[in-house]
């Protein structure tokens, strides 16, 4: 348990067969290569969607080297009946296979669940899908963009008075790849107690549901119809200061949300005149008065640099944050220092930064990042090496369009 | 496997203690309690900051409803040198210790990690915080708002004429829950193979990193400066259409990620004659006439309702999907036929919707929903049934302010 040990990664052994598409499979199946897992990323002959856009070069590379380090790569077509014998191949080597195909594609490939438990009862089979497996609206198409809408991100975010809106990132694939990896581990661990494999299940609409529950907290009460999208205001309108001010060199976010924090603010403004003023004398009063109290905080965050509201904040212990650009996100010293953010040098993207992974287990080292694999980088590797074929099987597969 | 078979829950026999406050430590508990773990819910004397919301009424209610479900709970004062013992006790006879303290708090209580290492070696420690347990921001103070302004999402949020804007629901508390409950499951799974605890950790900042992949791509790329925020356009503004898009009765998302959507939609919108225009051949001609490939198909939506729209995706195998409203969303009849929603009677909110877990493990029928514990609902039951105290100690704990 101390910090000063040096052990395993935690899911060191455990092997998985990755069929992942964009973000939210392999996302999953990079938390586990994160943690120590045997990753062999397994793609068409002309590469997962992420891939195609790597090769276009620009803003899509980027994504395909921060998901898929530490793992290897092979190709493999499984519109062929050989294909599919090899997959099976490798899912009688592995604990886990995952995949975020549309419901029902695994089945018509000829390599769904029910075939691959009997090629492996102890297999972790895990379906990452938009709506599910089943229900009315199982066979929907789902990328990120329309599960924000069928799932009310949208409804909530954005100014009263302008339209529904998109999270700015891809908060859907992300929140549901995360989701399946806690479904593959519990799974993986029931099985070190029970022997049996296991069929577990992701649907992104429903990983939104419960990120909605102040929203929802207020169309269930009795307080009459819920707030329009309330821009950068508490969703339920019932906090306040709790909104982002501009200042001199771009914007902060601000949060009272007890007392204390609203009378060390007055101090930090230099406004203890305040204290006793009934519009502000306690959140209700505030509430009431929103915009007024709003405009004293503006009055004060105008004049100064996100530095030094940043400063104060913590000399007055008030929650508070600076609105970070993309730039500055990436160079984070924060996020550096603690290891999180890598700086690595890519076979075609030269030095960038990627992450590590956001679970962290004390007394083992993090993984170092690394480049992702290059479309079927380790087919000999894998197919020699791991299923035992010959350099001339494999020179034939190869001419024979199955890997 | 088979899903008529009635296996136990994934993580029957699993006994967690759970600190946790507001919404992402809440969640993590909430995810193992519906996979089958005995939680126990452990507030201060008068409850965690959302039973206090939840004394109030009005919105906060539900939130208490929808993250404690399936779980115990009892009241501990760890302020007191008994309520520690007594904490330990517990922790002794557990798995998993969860909470979401701010950096230092458990510590200075004096029931810190490596306290509660010493008296459960085989313990799996979570903590989740804004910002980590080490770092130069380790002790700022976080909250969901704060969170989304530091970590970038609010930078890509929004429309380019108007600020940064937070998405509105709290994703940051959720997602950064979801990865505690991912940490503290492949601990416990590294703990059967090799019989210890370990410390687990997650910060809320961290988590969000990855989900902005496709916007961070475009900081990487030598394309010249970052497009700003795109409102319901791609991030990258490198798809179209990628839109969100006004009907007769609300809105519509609608993506073409591959030149058969295009294609398709042309039929559907019965504008074939526009199939060789050069404006729109292919998608990088679209993105060059994003505007006029925007108003193409708006001049479809205006006229049609979300059904229309939605009823036309699927006969031409179209990604779009209708922009629902929370109610809506909680009615959802594709969620409450799958389960994933389901109506509870509350003991002091009625008839509500609560969720179940968003993870689904095939062969174990979903555990029923249930009204959350009261504050200190089950102190006898724990503290005289697992502790072994007697009723007259229970009442002296309980004049003592303890519990």
């Amino acid at each position: 348990m101390d910090d000063d040990e040096a052990r395993p990664q935690p899911l060191q052994g455990v092997k998985v067969v990755d069929l992942g598409q964009v973000y939210q499979g392999p996302y999953a199946a990079f938390l586990m290569a994160k943690a120590g897992a045997d990753v062999i990323k397994v793609e068409p002959l002309h590469g997962e969607p992420v891939r195609i856009r790597e090769a276009l070069g620009g803003g899509a590379s980027l994504p395909m080297a921060m998901l898929n380090s530490n793992k290897r790569a092979i190709t493999l077509n499984l519109k062929t009946p050989r294909g599919c014998e090899l997959l099976k191949a490798l899912v009688s080597r592995s604990d886990v296979l995952i995949e975020n195909y549309a419901p029902g594609v695994m089945d018509r490939l000829g390599v769904g669940a029910k075939t691959l438990f009997e090629v492996n009862p102890r297999l972790v089979y895990a379906s990452a899908t938009g709506y599910g497996l089943s229900g009315p609206e199982r066979d929907s198409l789902a990328m990120d963009l329309t599960v924000q809408a069928a799932s009310g991100i949208m409804s909530v975010t954005g100014f009263p008075d302008g339209p529904p809106l998109k999270a700015g990132p891809a908060v859907a694939d992300f929140i549901s790849g995360t989701h399946l990896y806690g479904a593959i581990v519990t799974a993986l661990f029931e099985r070190e107690r029970t022997g049996l494999g296991r069929m577990v299940e992701v649907a992104m609409v429903e990983t939104i549901y419960p990120t909605l529950a102040s929203n929802l907290g207020m169309i269930q009460s009795d307080l009459g119809p819920p707030p329009p999208r309330t821009g950068n205001r508490h969703g339920g309108l019932a906090i306040s200061p709790y909104n982002v001010y501009p200042c001199r060199d771009g914007h902060v976010a601000i949060i009272c949300l007890v007392e204390a924090h609203w009378t060390n603010l007055l101090k930090a403004m230099g406004r203890g005149e305040l204290k006793d003023d009934p519009r502000f004398i306690d959140n209700a009063a505030r509430v009431t008065h929103m915009d007024e109290t709003d405009a004293v905080v503006e009055e004060w965050t105008k004049n100064l640099t996100r530095a030094e509201i940043f400063e104060a904040s913590r000399a007055y212990r008030l929650p508070t944050a600076p609105v970070r650009n993309l730039v500055e996100v990436m160079n984070s010293p924060h996020m550096h220092e603690r290891g999180m953010l890598q700086w690595i040098d890519h076979y075609s993207l030269g030095r960038i930064v990627v992450p590590n992974s956001p679970l962290r287990y004390h007394g083992t080292p993090q993984m170092m990042g690394a480049s992702n694999a290059r479309l079927g980088e380790h087919n000999r590797e894998i197919y020699g090496g791991v299923l035992g074929l010959s350099d001339s099987e494999i020179d034939a597969l190869m001419a024979d369009g199955v890997i």
